[in-house]
């Protein structure tokens, strides 16, 4: 069944409208009629199911049949900062960390970085990577769309680093050294400590990893360097494990 | 450094020879001299760092300098089943599924399969999956190189099914009804009983997914039905989230 985010928070109406961008999907992609249904999305994580009631020239109009009442989102808030990546690869990072539970993702230019985009460009990607974020959240069931940010600078970053309970910083030669349990530690720490809601910043160097300066001025700032099992894995790859692995702690364990 | 893949067993040696593909790649490619290393991974699991002696027109001499004593595969082998997906998804699934530590891939035709490969067009795909595969491995520092296989039939799937120990079937109703502990459940059972070198088959349906008949016949041989959280994750997303969960639980917790 098709979803709906909608930038407004729940409010038991007498009916739902849903217009311009939302509206031209269920009309013309999806080719739907009165009486079929949908998940409508709202900003405070409400979900309901709705039934189309009627659909004119400009909108569709629906009633609400029933609540969604699973948890869909992660127990903590993790957010994916990835420096700059080559090609594409951010785009596959937000589609499936989007998949998998990511709460946001912050791009920034890591001192290995080789891509290098000026504020137009910037804004351009983010769009695109919006985009990308809220097809996924559909497609996933989420009951939030991931916010996505592009930096101009490292330096933002480390500016707002203590807006987190946590930081964890996945570190190629942690897994070279065989370094295997401190992610555990923490995500059982975090259960332990019944932090729901606790807010995590998962850092990833792009293809040349990141600097042994980086890594002192994470670590500066209470970064826990971790490994993510004896494999190297690619840098758009390593987000993904991290957020399985976190799913996995939190949802399934 | 770079890993070459040699499919013979490992014997002590005065000298390694290296030819044909591998010579060409630290020839040609990284453009290597005498005194620089390499790992050799051999078909036994075992790996040892290399030094260049020598490099003749036609062969690489190389001197063992060490073992590599880390385990970098997984405790149980995990083959990944996946029904023939759309596009170039399996190239995606084979690449990141080498990184995250599978044992070997099985592309079979599900019920809601749209691809039909002929055995000219297989044959040519399971070459490509198996290049992807073998690079992924080298990338990835993995001590084996799994192997790709792409079947004719659901049958010949349904026929092997009695050479795993367990059998995981990743089902989207799992996910959505809620379920969330099988998969948990099975990987503790696996460390409890100290099934090192268990083998596990886990089937992933296509875009459409299971049919209620494929997940009958998966359960009638003992096939266990698992979710991987409360998202809907897609069919080559899906392998990426269980290869990290057995990771974690077996190797980082």
């Amino acid at each position: 069944m098709q979803r709906y985010f909608l930038d407004e928070a729940y409010q038991p109406q007498d009916h739902f409208v849903l217009e311009r961008e939302a509206y031209h999907h269920i009309v013309r992609v999806m080719r739907m009629s009165p009486k079929e249904r949908v998940y409508l999305a709202f900003n405070d994580q409400q979900v309901i199911i709705a039934e189309i009631t009627e659909i004119t020239d400009q909108a569709v109009y629906l009633v609400e049949l029933a609540k969604e009442n699973m948890q869909k989102e992660l127990p903590c808030q993790v957010t994916i900062a990835s420096g700059y990546p080559k090609g594409d690869k951010l785009d596959w990072i937000v589609q499936k960390g989007t998949e998998l539970g990511a709460h946001a993702f912050t791009g920034f230019p890591a001192a290995t970085s080789v891509v290098k985009w000026d504020a137009k460009k910037r804004k351009k990607r983010q769009e695109r990577l919006t985009k990308i974020a809220q097809e996924a959240a559909e497609q996933s069931h989420r009951q939030v769309v991931p916010q996505v940010t592009l930096l101009e600078t490292e330096k933002e970053l480390y500016a707002q680093l203590d807006a987190y309970d946590v930081i964890l910083v996945a570190y190629e030669e942690s897994a070279k050294q065989g370094e295997s349990s401190r992610l555990a530690k923490v995500l059982k720490e975090i259960i332990d400590n019944n932090h729901v809601g606790c807010r995590i910043l998962a850092v990833f160097g792009p293809e040349g990893g990141l600097t042994p300066q980086e890594i002192v001025t994470f670590e500066g700032k209470g970064g826990i360097l971790c490994g993510l099992g004896p494999r190297i894995l690619r840098t758009e790859t390593a987000p993904l494990y991290l957020l399985s692995a976190v799913s996995y702690q939190l949802e399934l364990l």
